[in-house]
């Protein structure tokens, strides 16, 4: 609780002032004015982040927060729960999606157990488990209050040993059979979302089976009736383990000034209650891909943000980060490596500003 | 002629046994079948391009086709003519935007001039000049047949040199004052769009001067009365010969069975004449970026693809190609070094296949 509380009132703006500046730098650049769309913005945003405009390899890591949750006894996944288990072992193996995705772009990743059904012998997961598995949403709160919140605090503890580390860009990961359906009941919730719109079918579900699901997250609601003004409420109500750590990781970068990547719908959803709980949070924030899954949408629409890929995925596993890693330290090389107009003997005076009819949000 | 006569009638389908292949080693991998989204779907393409499912190192290199628009004294840009040449120049300096993100993705650059309304003495710049830009299209023709169909010959020939000097990737991009004005002028004749939807700000107008790059595209038809089914007629009578060579480049491309990426507007343009040229070309074209110019979206929905990054740039310069190499690469790299689901010890059978609700166009 003391961490939690910490950490909120330790999260500041991002440097105004360096944004500013960074984008007197942007502006004086050889190119119509604002024609690098989002690799602008996104600069920009580094640029607040950091203090300065500068380029630099980051030291990269995305943090797959692992859990198990109650509600797979109501049917809502294809997969049996152990599956859970096996990807996490598969990712201390580096075999799966994300595992390549980041040996690709030079980055490591963390696998944390904050609440899987199983027990592991395996030195690469780090054991954070608060217990095996969430209840059952549908028949009362998937944790407490105190598990919730000790949660969110294993998502900021993860990242400020990371930070310490030297890592200084983040992704996020998770892997939890079900939890697509806990992040649906929180964006359900939160937002005051119809079920209808929020739930995806997720790693793959029959048509049949999507309508279990939403009476599923339907009546999770209706039993829990979680309070959509106290975040940690409704995370501990109708959540996860996962969503929570997650949020907490959010929270952490934000609080260590450093930047850190959504990848889908749940991460997505674990962004929001953290910007929720502090909206500083967004200055740190970066989006990704637009999910497959139909509820981030409105994720990206309260929190004012939008994806730079368009890859439709729905993988999760953090899949979504290392590519938007790419982006990021390609925008920060690009805009540091371009002739200003003066350099380029070109007047800035032959380009309109046309930047108001375009909306980039990120 | 001959030459492309030549080589519309080489122009093959890619391999549509590989790219079967590659989707038996895609839906086995231990994931959610179809979750990687546009990154499978890349793949499979790359597979049909390159005869197998291979990650690879590309050689890659974005050809800049250049030329001038007689166009431009009606006033439907804020540059003067000559930023055309100074940017070239800034191109061989390596200071522009695509130079940048280029040398990030470890991309080389081939400036060709095609008709520039002016000479160079710069040993970077590859001497191809047709004219001294095309003429008035308000006025009749921007330029002859014969000449049209030159400018997509330096296009086939630009590809086939760099394609012995070793390079299995290219990119596609241009600067020519004036050149979008062009562009919507084809994609209206093309497509039979309503003017009004075609024409975008380009590098930067105000309201004004929209309405006057409008007007002055209407003009070019009515004056010209390009025919719809004629590509070359079209080209010749209200294009450039930027996008001329560009489309040359796609055929090329197609010719070589290697990949080709779209940049923005006016390449996207010069694909769909490629495309309506000869459509197998659509088998070796990878979209980039969606361009914030509006036009582009009606070349993808004609072409039946879809760009992977959402960006809202409109540099040109070819500037959207540098990331779409990276996805490129990494989608193969991905697929090449996940488990597959014994590997990873996991039941296919667990996951629906719900590729049907999902529409990945590449």
């Amino acid at each position: 609780m003391k961490l939690l509380h910490e950490t909120l009132s330790k999260i500041k703006p991002s440097n105004k002032e360096a944004i500013k500046r960074a984008w007197g730098v942007i502006d004086n650049l050889s190119k119509p004015i604002g024609s690098l769309g989002m690799l602008e913005e996104i600069s920009a945003k580094m640029a607040g982040i950091r203090g300065e405009l500068k380029y630099e390899k980051y030291k990269k890591n995305i943090i797959i927060m692992c859990s198990d949750n109650g509600v797979v006894e109501e049917g809502i996944s294809t997969c049996p729960q152990n599956i859970t288990q096996i990807v996490m072992e598969n990712f201390t193996k580096g075999s799966t999606g994300v595992c390549a995705l980041a040996k690709k772009e030079e980055t490591e990743i963390t696998i944390v157990d904050v609440g899987v059904n199983g027990d592991f012998n395996n030195k690469k997961i780090i054991n954070k488990k608060i217990a095996y598995g969430t209840n059952n949403i549908t028949k009362g709160p998937a944790m407490t209050r105190d598990h919730a919140i000790k949660a969110i605090e294993i998502g900021i503890e993860t990242v400020n040993k990371l930070t310490k580390d030297g890592y200084n860009m983040f992704g996020t990961g998770e892997m939890g059979v079900g939890n697509t359906t806990t992040s649906a009941a929180i964006l359900s919730a939160l937002l005051e979302i119809d079920v209808e719109k929020a739930v995806g079918k997720g790693s793959g579900l029959t048509d049949e089976q999507l309508e279990n699901k939403k009476s599923v997250v339907k009546r999770a609601l209706e039993v829990n009736l979680p309070e959509k003004d106290d975040i940690i409420d409704v995370i501990s109500k109708v959540g996860g383990f996962d969503i929570a750590a997650i949020c907490g990781c959010f929270l952490g970068a934000a609080e260590n000034g450093l930047p850190i990547v959504i990848d889908g719908l749940i991460s997505s959803v674990a962004a929001l209650c953290a910007y929720e709980l502090n909206s500083n949070v967004k200055d740190y924030i970066f989006p990704s891909h637009l999910s497959a899954e139909p509820g981030m949408t409105f994720v990206m629409e309260r929190m004012g943000i939008e994806p730079m890929l368009n890859l439709k995925m729905r993988l999760g596993e953090g899949s979504g980060c290392p590519i938007a890693f790419n982006i990021i330290e390609t925008s920060l090389y690009t805009i540091n490596n371009m002739a200003s107009f003066n350099e380029a003997g070109i007047n800035k005076d032959f380009y309109v500003d046309i930047r108001h009819i375009q909306k980039n949000k990120i």
